[in-house]
């Protein structure tokens, strides 16, 4: 692409960065930007740097948070004994959503991957490993993505545990409610075979 | 969505005023700037609002331009008798791509609206109109997509050049090239059929 103008094409190389985003969607987004009035480019540059000069983790489950501890951390009527285990703020938002969970999170940032450069103190492992050794906590429920990725974070996680008191679990992988079986992945429809559910229990959560 | 930061809130809302993005890959994208260098933040705020505050438009033909007259206007080669009338940057640089356009463009900025309330006024086409007056130019090239408001634009135009010596034209309409015929619209290649080309000339474009 051959721009007009430097500041345009820097423009659209600074957007285009951003994951997928191309030259031409970044194109778009940049001459939108330019026909608006300027406080909305003020306001989007200014929102951007302040959350990355600002920005504050909670220092218990290192979930991005405006306080020091979170409101999920500090509310007292939450059980801090069983922890969920997440990659990022997305997922606590999404198990958030589903009021089915009364305990605390633990944000590890990321999941190991050597592909990708990230190992275990590239994410808040350690911190999570300290704290079950400090006591208090029965049990662990990993909650990351069934992949490569997460289940060799999840394995990590667990032997770096080995010899200490406190229970592990796994989110249930299977057929999504309201789902065909016929469609269904072969891992996921045998997994959810494997690990069937006694029929009472099925009709308490209903 | 509920988010756990005010400042994360924010900066997913002033990004999902972008156009076509909504709140969740708003949140991908600012998690992703989250994760990277704060100097990319840095430069993609800067470029933009750097953009905004000193962008300058060709006098001449109001494409964006870095300096007071475009490349393209400053070129003494190009045919300044012939103007091509074109929405924005993106079609000068699609049209300049072909290689197959010598004259001078023209930006509009937009097309008439009336349902988004962009009127006449809010285009450069008096600047157009003035410029015709101002003799020198034999053709005027209507490049605008072929939409309600590229037609009422183009007539518009057209209306107020009335009695002025300056041939008008528009960009062929029809099958694109490598095209079947069987999976063309119908009013593309019913246009096609009634804007036939000598096959001599067809020959000479090859």
């Amino acid at each position: 692409m051959e721009f007009s103008s430097k500041l345009l094409e820097n423009a659209v190389y600074e957007v285009s960065q951003l994951p997928g985003i191309g030259k031409r969607t970044a194109l778009r987004l940049v001459l939108h930007l330019l026909k608006q009035p300027e406080q909305q480019t003020y306001h989007l540059a200014n929102a951007l740097v302040k959350l990355k000069d600002e920005i504050n983790f909670c220092k218990n489950c290192h979930n991005i948070s405006d306080t020091e501890t979170c409101e999920i951390c500090a509310n007292p009527k939450r059980d801090s004994s069983i922890i969920c285990v997440v990659e990022d703020v997305r997922d606590v938002m999404a198990i958030e959503n589903t009021s089915q969970f009364q305990g605390h999170y633990h944000v590890l940032g990321g999941k190991i991957s050597p592909m990708e450069g990230v190992g275990p103190q590239d994410l808040t492992i350690p911190a999570l490993v300290t704290k079950v050794k400090g006591g208090g906590v029965k049990e662990l429920i990993f909650a990351l993505s069934a992949s490569m990725e997460g289940d060799t974070t999840n394995f990590y996680i667990y032997k770096q545990l080995e010899g200490l008191q406190v229970a592990t679990s796994t989110i249930a992988r299977g057929i999504a409610v309201g789902d065909e079986l016929e469609y269904a992945d072969e891992v996921t429809l045998g997994r959810s075979i494997l690990h069937r559910v006694p029929f009472e229990s099925s009709l308490k959560s209903n």
